[in-house]
């Protein structure tokens, strides 16, 4: 990927036609004149100086060999963040407070253990690194206090998928193994995972369970947590491998300790994963539904009723709003357009579902569905929106590069919680979006959908654009993160429900898991990492955010 | 409970007519004569001397108040253990190696946390209780070597059920609750929680949540692992409590750690699970499967499509033979005896399908289901076998005290592993428990059902029934135990699928999750317990079993 954004050189997602004049008209003056600013080069990122000592480099690289040690610029610069709001602000200007001395490239689970043993002996901080899309500062190479130097610990040897067994619906699959490259190998077994975050041409397996990832067909197909039967995680205390048994009452369930820690206990480096038969039917389409309450209503009775669509995907009318503002002339724009405007563009909410399976069972469950969205008062719009979507899934973060360079502010933020609370917390943090970027003088566009379904409650994604303010654009991003964890954590969601904690989100994990939760994370950590070499200033270990103070 | 077996005084349960012939016949000479050998009296049950100091028993007092700490006979021996076979030879025989100094009753969370702070500051050991169910040891009164007196948390004041919100499916339930109380307070509402060990009559849901239990319709309501959205849990280093939300991606999951801790970490006061509308409709059904295999066959199939019913239950050719054997001259016996005779009595197995839900749903489910069992050579046996076999659900441990009395042990033990591994698991405990009993001249019948399904695979519950060794009871038993718990752990197995680790199931916890992973455990007890007052002698805590050496 480009260090600077999303994507590879050469692969550039323009701004719709027309969308950057919606923008401005609607981000006002301040979003008006800016004037665009590229990125720097990559010769120009100013790097720190590494502090690597000879010892310690030898030490790694008799762990991997020396063509899997590297130190030059380019890799560094790579490595020196993930892709959050913050770390591209800094990437783009050329300057990252920090950077891995060298990246590592273990080949399997021993040249990882080896690796963390020389980085204990060494005192060596040690960042596992999958594909590098953390959004929430989980890559960033920090070195926290105690060591002196810090390596990256890139997994992309480890990708491989093996020892599938069909019949009982597993496979044993590299950590460092792309989502593209995941299931192409699981289709040569006619074998899916079906685990497809926004980042998925990018982000890794290992990646995915470190973070608890949740996929956009994750009401269907699960969460990550849900498809890891089994892990396998090298630690600098040895090596923990959980049994793949479908269950168990063999006492705590050490399998849910290790995925979500984020690389402060361990390096996963296998993980035997839930398969299934791929889909031969996919029928996504786009429903209009009154207003976001109606939405959510129908996406509780689908759940509820164990019917819900793979993909259950509900936009608010704001999100709405704008999507079809941007469609242009399509047929289904002008459909949605015609419908809002007979409700006064007051309101009016996309539903987005999308089927997969084979071609009965499709058929079978939006005969169920169709009757329950249309008792909601939704509105078939088609479903090439519904293709639409699909063809476009992985396409958003292609367009914040674009923004950023028109110096406009744009950032993601997730949450869940029970169906009893979703419309008040869904309220409390737009609304605290929108106060602190006003009250900085750059009001902003807030957007929110519903994308993950649960018997029991449902996720907010929620897009927030508005003019940079030029020279504070990180102390900007603090007052809006800032506003929105901590309306988060008063009205009781969990402050992020796919992108993980990381370095942005650990000031709000003690409001969720209480001082005594944090303590017993800090034992685990304390037990398997004694002298805290894996990933410094991360999940338990909250510094100050970028832009604070 | 009365002391020495299941159930109530005056609630007997006798063996069904020409059960004992039966036993008789199949198991040879040594059961032949056995004279019934009754319990003995309460009063005659001999209980170590209490030394709880007078400080200790005042701390207690001050915590709960003075009605609810309780030292007489009585409920010293109720609270002496559990009910595994080892359990009840020696309350029988009157002989009891530890029992509680005193038994105290707490009213709710401050006061659970009260008490345990009190037995932390004087060096007393806390056992959690229940229903009183375990059948592992789990609530054996022991005080381990680090403190001289223990005292029982019976935990039967805790029983209520509040804060239900319908729309999200949640209920908060007190961990004292049991079985038929959650139950008839979720009816209140609409609502069940669908969760039906053998022990529902008198286990409690905290019991449930400590040893990650399943129930008989676990296949379509979940474990209960499946069903707790969150908890609070009183420790001697303060109160943790996780949160409800339906997913999140904050850090590892807290709440994994604390299921299935089986009173070691802390103890439950309350849970917050999911329930669902209760069902209007059940249909239980018994179906002829050719074989093991075909049955076990016919369930993959059904589960992986997603349509397996609530109970799936699978008995082996032994257990159909035996069942038939004993259940006399109903036409659903002799049907499947006519089965069995046309197939030379070699082969042939049961299938118990039971549906639950509203009408329609159940209706479709059956309409999907029986093409697939009658694919894999399924012969329908009609539903009055099904209805009786639930009607007798929870009635296996009464029977088991009249076995007792006619000297014949009897025991069960489960497991469970993948699709791919479930035959060779099979075989290799079954054989291992052969050969054991044999081994001691005391041939066993051996019985196997499959009663919980999963994607990836399924459990087995193995039966076995012999002469008791006279005079060595409890070596007879721990032969047998050794046996297949050896034979499990080298299969890959897990060692409990429902029965959890408590002390009985102690020496294979580490072949299951490794030295690290045991270590892991041992540190979050050390944060939460650190002067190890919680349950000692239990599941990372491994000590000799009874009837060793």
């Amino acid at each position: 990927m480009r260090f600077w954004g999303w994507g590879t050189d050469g692969h550039d997602e323009p701004l719709p036609a027309g969308a950057l004049e919606l923008l401005r008209r609607e981000l006002g003056d301040a979003a008006a004149d800016a004037t665009p600013r590229p990125p720097v080069a990559l010769e120009d990122v100013r790097l720190p100086a590494a502090t690597l000592t000879d010892q310690a480099r030898a030490a790694l690289v008799a762990a991997v060999g020396e063509a899997h040690v590297r130190d030059d610029h380019a890799t560094r610069v790579l490595h020196a963040a993930g892709k959050s709001y913050p770390d591209l602000v800094r990437l783009r200007a050329g300057t990252v407070p920090s950077a891995p001395d060298a990246v590592v490239y273990p080949g399997d689970h021993d040249e990882v253990a080896a690796v963390l043993a020389a980085c204990a002996e060494h005192g060596v901080a040690a960042v596992p690194f999958g594909g590098g899309t953390s959004v929430v500062g989980g890559v960033e190479a920090l070195r926290g206090p105690d060591h002196a130097a810090v390596v990256t610990v890139d997994l992309a040897r480890l990708s491989f998928v093996r020892e599938v067994d069909a019949r009982s619906q597993l496979a044993t699959v590299g950590a460092g193994t792309t989502g593209p490259e995941v299931e192409r190998l699981l289709a040569e077994h006619g074998l899916t995972l079906g685990h497809y975050p926004q980042s998925f041409e990018f982000s890794t397996l290992g990646g995915w369970v470190a973070t608890r990832s949740a996929g956009q067909a994750s009401t269907g197909y699960g969460r990550i947590d849900d498809l890891v039967a089994g892990l396998r995680v090298a630690t600098p205390s040895g090596t923990i491998a959980t049994s793949a048994v479908p269950g168990t009452a063999a006492g705590p369930d050490l399998r849910e300790l290790l995925v979500g820690s984020e690389g402060t206990l361990g390096v996963i480096t296998e993980v035997t994963v839930r398969v299934r038969p791929r889909p031969t039917t996919a029928r996504y389409e786009v429903w209009a539904l009154p207003d976001l309450a109606a939405g959510i209503e129908t996406l509780r009775e689908l759940r509820q009723a164990g019917i819900a669509p793979a993909v259950s995907r509900l936009s608010d009318e704001e999100e709405t709003r704008l999507q079809l503002a941007m469609a242009g002339d399509s047929s289904t724009a002008k459909i949605g357009r015609a419908y809002l405007a007979a409700r006064g563009r007051a309101h009016g909410c996309t539903l987005t579902l999308g089927f997969e399976g084979g071609a009965d069972g499709v058929a079978d469950q939006r005969a169920r569905v169709h009757p329950v969205v249309r008792h909601h008062g939704g509105v078939a719009l088609g479903s090439r929106a519904g293709e639409k979507w699909r063809d476009g899934r992985f396409h958003g973060p292609y367009l914040r590069d674009e923004l950023l360079t028109r110096r406009v502010l744009v950032d993601t933020l997730e949450t869940a919680t029970t169906w009893g609370d979703l419309l008040d917390l869904y309220r409390a943090v737009g609304a605290a979006i929108r106060r602190a970027l006003r009250d900085r003088g750059t009001p902003p566009l807030v957007m929110c959908h519903v994308s993950h379904v649960y018997a029991t409650g449902a996720s907010l994604y929620f897009t927030f654009v508005a003019a940079q303010e030029d020279g504070a654009e990180l102390e900007q991003w603090h007052a809006v993160k800032a506003a929105a964890g901590d309306a988060i954590a008063a009205a009781g969601g969990t402050i992020t429900h796919h992108h993980a904690i990381g370095r942005d989100h650990a000031p709000w994990l003690g409001a969720e898991v209480g001082p005594l939760g944090l303590d017993l994370l800090r034992a685990a950590k304390a037990r398997l990492d004694p002298t805290g070499v894996l990933n410094p200033g991360k999940l338990v270990d909250a510094g100050p955010l970028p832009g604070a103070g």
